[in-house]
């Protein structure tokens, strides 16, 4: 079930919240105020306040929040309270990267596959995974997985969303500025890099 | 000056659109209507109308927008209708990515320099930009940069980022998922690429 009439920008918010109470977790707090939450994530408490008020309250009056519980409600809101599989496609400086990041863990998520097409990565090992050849993408759907983040170059992007999905894939992270076509129920999120420059001087 | 009261999420479009219509010029269109551009970008005509109308109206009934002047328009609401040097920090996998990255043209950006530790990466020349080292980031201020993208190790992003500071920069482009701390009018543009994949499954 989704919580209806959730701000977009409350569901980007969200996994901020959650790896700021990670991080409080490990430092062995139980619980936090809002204000002390808001410095931590560097959120205005209002903001926190009102994100948190539309699955209701969370917080108890004075105490604050239960850090292990908020952050267990957090992760059902944003259904992440079971293991999500990635794959990725594109093992170039990108992808590279990508797989060698250690932040995902946070969220229980992990790149469990990567494939690329250039015979000197395929068989490479990158943080524990064998790069796979992307001819071979078509039997993926073996493996349940959930999301795939796109790291190809912009022209080959739209052929491999397109196998991707045929292999069950809900959910796209996109890393190509050309728009990929998907069906209804695909959710793609497009990380842009240049557009997001473009906004800073907005800001200035 | 800055435009008053534009939604976030309106900013956040604001770049899309130009791209879509710098591509629509390339290809020789001289106008557009507002449901054509919406196809083009994948974003609701009437999130468009309601986009564009913080700033006036742009188009004209039943003609559509003038695409040139559009784009100029939002160049300005933007302030990106000058260029905008950009230096980059961190020449590792990402950071080469970011440097062999062609897509910042169409905004009229540059990466103008970068800067890395390793002594292996120095001198080294990627895309026309030979990487410098960083511990003569110091001198930077010279150069009149206006932006930074920070794709340094976690540990290092503050250090890095209190001196691209005393160089002048204004808006930082932050690839760390470590908050950087800085004073108020320096604006931070985190991209946090597990807290977006974290935030895929809630549309599924």
């Amino acid at each position: 079930m989704r919580y209806s009439k959730i701000p977009n920008e409350t569901v980007r918010r969200l996994p901020v919240y959650l790896r700021g109470l990670a991080i409080m977790s490990r430092q062995g707090l139980s619980s936090v105020s809002s204000s002390k939450l808001a410095d931590f994530v560097s959120i205005h408490p209002w903001q926190i306040r009102k994100d948190f008020s539309y699955f209701g309250d969370f917080g108890t009056r004075g105490v604050g929040y239960d850090i292990g519980n908020l952050a267990k409600q957090i992760k059902k809101i944003l259904k992440i309270d079971t293991t999500r599989k990635t794959v990725l496609a594109g093992v170039g400086n990108l992808g590279s990267a990508i797989m060698s990041y250690t932040g995902f863990g946070i969220y229980g998520f992990e790149v469990i596959a990567a494939f690329d097409n250039d015979p000197s990565k395929i068989g490479r090992r990158i943080n524990n995974i064998t790069v796979e050849d992307i001819s071979t993408l078509g039997t993926l759907y073996k493996r349940q997985i959930d999301m795939a983040i796109i790291a190809v170059p912009e022209q080959a992007a739209q052929s491999v969303t397109d196998l991707l999905i045929l292999s069950g894939i809900k959910g796209i992270l996109n890393f190509s500025p050309r728009r990929i076509i998907v069906p209804k129920k695909i959710k793609v999120i497009t990380i842009d890099i240049a557009s997001d420059l473009a906004r800073l001087p907005y800001y200035f």
